[in-house]
């Protein structure tokens, strides 16, 4: 049972990302009035179908919210934060990355303050850990690189802001998220774009081990904490608990898609610094948010195949660099 | 025993600071090569006997260090990171306090890689913990205030750093320090100088518990902890162990000078977010680093009576405004 955001005015930052146009469809879905920020450049095209139904207000995050953008944000009885920069963790320029996901968090924690938001909850990152399995909220943050560090800092800085001046935060911590609008260049997609069109894989050995949640779970999720009295303050992992390995994902998809495709497993090399494990512990959102995933690997890839399959010409046209 | 950094090029950022200049002292008597990082309008005041036995190089922490000042940190044994802006904890423009404290910081710790330091030492806060009694280094960062969680953030970006790229980085996290040079606003100064001018002195209650650390025996955690292998990569806290109350603090400090000036205890009202408790486990430095506090609290504060009668009339005046 989802709980009741219905006539919600709800804003999403990073509204036209892959999990951030998922959570806007589950709001609406919900009955909640949604408020997306988005750069100003930002591509809408996984909002296409549901842009009449928001408002998008274009941003760029960083210092210097204009006071119309802080209407929104005000106005809000939730803020979902999900905009940052550096997300394929390829991004050098640590000053923009600062700037934007650390500043950007402050000048809306700021915001929802001055104006009176009922809630904020910040999208945060399974690799503010670092790397481990079965990882608990209580886990001190060890991240890898600058991207991961950044999110950690924004996350400490957000409770920080909540512990000082009573603002109402909350975390969530995806774990591996996959589904419907996933970029290309991700695992996921590209090996059911590749599966589809019956074209070989290269990839690498695959022993990486990932705790996979689906898109779908994650936005539950995510509704379900704008509700919940409970996790005010908190931070809570979603993720399943289950460590499933590249490889035998891989092998799943060929399976569920009937593809005759061939996995070049090992014709990549590891990277420099391959991340071995990263699967969380989800006791905690189950207890405080009664949250559990719905769907086993085999579910969630099923319901991503399907997506892929009926989707029309102009999504298909995002991924077919890889067809 | 002190390690030996006799012939190490270091290099402090803050070193006109209360702590900075005690430590540049520790490293001179140590005979290292020292070289100053501070503002351009930084007060030397502190560093005035020292000045002509190191080299000041005036630097604006932020973004774009310059490759002069990049020189001088690269070809460095040793960088021990103490510029922070804000350390007063009224600071109120985020976006400087992020700049100088996170910025400051990512730009030191790539110069410190591109130009072949050998190891940087950071210096955090017990801050980072929030509050709480006998807090280990595995405690979650539970900042209570935006310079703590940006004091928080850099450690995040140091280590990370330290992670991704191989560099050297150690955090010494001291508690509450006091000694010669204490910025004349602080407990222990306003109490000493109203203790030594017979005037008398408004307090709170006092029921604040903190870790006092003397900050000599803080100086010889940082000279150990440059030359010690086993703490590469580490944070270890520096404190006591033992939590001493404001109103203990005061009276001792009466005591010791034999001053006659009467103690107002509750004229002044706690902060609205007053912090109680804040002490430290010191078990980890003890363990790596062989560090354990030589000094007492009675000797700490007999040591820095010594200092204020003994100080010239140039260092006086800076404390003027309080006798």
């Amino acid at each position: 049972m989802m709980s009741s955001v219905k006539g919600y005015r709800t804003v999403v930052t990073g509204a036209n990302g892959f999990i951030g146009s998922n959570l806007v469809r589950a709001l609406l879905e919900s009955e909640a009035e949604v408020i997306c920020l988005t750069r100003p450049e930002a591509d809408l095209w996984r909002l296409a179908d549901v842009q009449k139904d928001v408002r998008i207000v274009t941003h760029d995050f960083g210092y210097g919210m204009p006071d119309s953008t802080k209407r929104y944000v005000g106005g809000a009885d939730l803020i979902y934060h999900l905009a940052a920069a550096g997300v394929d963790q390829t991004f050098l320029d640590s000053r923009s990355m600062i700037n934007t996901n650390i500043g950007g968090t402050v000048e809306l924690l700021t915001a929802a303050l001055q104006w009176d938001a009922r809630r904020l909850i910040y999208c945060g990152s399974c690799f503010e850990y670092g790397s481990g399995n079965t990882l608990s909220e209580d886990a001190i943050p060890r991240p890898l690189n600058q991207y991961a560090a950044s999110k950690s800092a924004a996350w400490i800085f957000a409770h920080a802001f909540a512990r000082q001046h009573g603002l109402d935060v909350v975390s969530l911590r995806p774990f591996t998220v996959y589904g419907p609008f996933e970029g290309s260049s991700r695992l996921i997609p590209q090996t059911i774009s590749k599966a589809l069109n019956g074209s070989s894989i290269p990839l690498t050995q695959g022993e990486q081990e990932r705790d996979f949640v689906y898109v779908d779970d994650l936005t539950e999720a995510f509704v379900r904490a704008g509700t919940n009295d409970k996790v005010a303050g908190e931070t809570l992992n979603i993720c399943t608990g289950i460590a499933t390995s590249v490889h035998d994902m891989v092998a799943k998809i060929l399976q569920l898609s009937g593809s005759e495709s061939e996995p070049l497993f090992g014709s990549l090399a590891y990277r420099e610094s391959e991340l071995w494990n990263l699967s969380g512990n989800p006791d905690k959102a189950k207890r405080l948010l009664g949250w559990i995933p719905s769907r086993s690997v085999d579910q969630g890839i099923q319901e991503t195949l399907s997506w892929f399959a009926d989707s029309p010409d102009e999504i298909k046209l995002h991924y077919s660099g890889d067809y």
